[in-house]
């Protein structure tokens, strides 16, 4: 697959140079290492600090949400891959104002061990690690084992909740119980049409024939839950949300943030007719439609498809996801 | 090519019907014509209007540029092919407070026909309407012969110039200069990687060999200027660069606005590493870059590639690069 870069090893770190140097307003890398990345502002004293991370290739996830109302620094990984500990605890330091630190990401076997790793060197340093795992991916485990199931694109509403309650002073315990809170109320089901590439190999993450999807497959290319013929949207979008409600019922009356995802070389035009179906199957149901996202939130590299993300929201929840924030790739007034 | 459709003649209104639901406190349909979409609250009086629009399959061009600081309205065409008159006309009626309409589009046949009648019929209901033809690509002919030039990626400064412009108050008259101007201070310069298709037939649009890439490439998929191997990011950016201030000459000292546009389907990575390769250059040259933009501002489905777009900025068309903006599709603080 063709690629506009130059050395394949060095993909992320001219990414990067890229990103800092076109948003130099926002953001900055630590002289210590370039790939500890941190909000380019003095933060409020006191302001718990909230990391978020993974690997690359998911952008605009991660950097691309460092901002006020957002993430105050990212540890960058390889594509596809954790961020080693150092640069975590790096960060870690950086955005650490006295009142300690929560980590965000998703539920990874990397992610999981660096992001402990560096948590426990943080701990030695007396500064204080909370961390909240995203599980928002339906197919990737069932409800009996919800603890297990991956995080996808539902992080972004999970990185906002905790973004949103640390810019509104709240302390770190409160941050981590509506981070859980949001992670809790948030499922997304996703749907694969064409593969992405790493840069080193460039090939395929994954084969389809020239008229399958697969549902659920993983941002990774993890294996999904089913293959098949490429139905209509409305169909789709049908299987996809219908999964997602039989996994966390919702009733009349009930009000959703709603995210459709696209994947990397989908379309808009297509993620709005995705849009269109979710909001006619809600309507039916009466279920409120509170806040829409369409567009692309958590990528990988330029796979084809897209993911639904309902959140569940009570008051509590409909606030912090009407909290305004101001980032590289994401603005809400 | 696979996509996330129901019938491929519904396309265009499907999506509509996603976005205006997605994003109704921005936009609405007008109840004549929903393919006339127009800002959903009230305009200050006085304020000239501001149409821009064309064919589908841009986006976020052109709905998504509805809002304050930018668009007032947008008639919508079929996948890459103007609007006829009426949703023109309609539109412009719907804008129009007193002042006047000014019409923004890229520099086509079937646009400069279309718009140029409903001016016509606007001015027979006493709406005065100028037009300003976006003619940002180099590629598409000399230097000579600009005004016969198309408008692709850079038409977002166009219309972002001429939205502010209106936003602070100005007179059509003074619109139309500042439009002008910045459409004469604007270049782009594209390249191709892989086609799109569009849903009717979802035929490739054109054809490119497995490390083939093509200079100039217009966005419906136009002949280009050469073609030739994939080259690294890097030379592929000096290449689109060099012809493009060979074209508009640029001086130490000078203030740029530099957009780095994604065609559909290319990852955030690689813009951003071509982007690092322009900021590189402008630096080498003692161009300053005053404002950053890099993502999808104008597509073409799933096309594969990048544009390169500068903007030569004076103080007025700085503030007007400055000035804020809140629509679906992008919002600036």
């Amino acid at each position: 697959m063709k690629k506009l870069i130059n050395n394949p090893e060095l993909v992320v770190d001219e990414m990067l140079e890229g990103f800092v140097k076109a948003h130099s307003q926002y953001v900055r890398q630590l002289p210590e290492n370039k790939r500890s990345i941190v909000i380019n502002r003095e933060t409020r004293p006191g302001k718990v600090g909230v990391v978020i991370g993974g690997g690359s290739g998911h952008k605009p996830a991660f950097i691309g949400y460092i901002g006020e109302g957002l993430a105050d620094g990212v540890p960058v990984g390889n594509i596809f891959a954790s961020p080693p500990p150092d640069p975590i605890l790096e960060v870690t330091k950086a955005v650490d104002k006295g009142t300690g630190v929560i980590y965000l990401y998703g539920n990874y076997a990397g992610d999981c061990m660096n992001f402990d790793m560096a948590a426990e060197l943080a701990e030695l340093e007396n500064i204080r690690v909370e961390t909240v795992r995203v599980t928002d991916d339906v197919a990737s485990a069932p409800n009996s084992e919800i603890e297990k199931r991956r995080g996808i694109a539902g992080g972004f509403f999970v990185y906002k909740a905790a973004g949103a309650a640390a810019a509104m002073g709240h302390s770190l315990d409160e941050v981590v119980r509506l981070a859980k809170k949001a992670n809790d109320n948030t499922r997304t089901m996703g749907v694969a049409l064409t593969p992405c590439s790493i840069p080193q190999t460039r090939k395929p993450s994954f084969e389809l024939g020239e008229n399958e999807m697969e549902i659920g497959l993983g941002v990774h290319g993890e294996p999904g839950v089913e293959r098949g013929e490429l139905k209509p949207a409305d169909e789709v979008a049908d299987r996809l949300l219908n999964t997602i409600l039989a996994d966390m019922p919702l009733e009349k009356g009930d009000r959703v943030a709603v995210l459709v995802n696209g994947l990397g070389s989908t379309p808009y035009l297509e993620l709005y007719i995705m849009f269109r179906r979710v909001s006619q199957v809600l309507a039916e149901k009466g279920i409120e439609i509170y806040r829409s996202y369409v567009g692309e939130y958590v990528t990988s590299l330029e796979m084809g498809g897209c993911s639904i993300t309902l959140m569940k929201l009570d008051e509590e929840l409909a606030q912090l996801v009407d909290y305004p924030a101001d980032c590289p790739m994401f603005v809400q007034k």
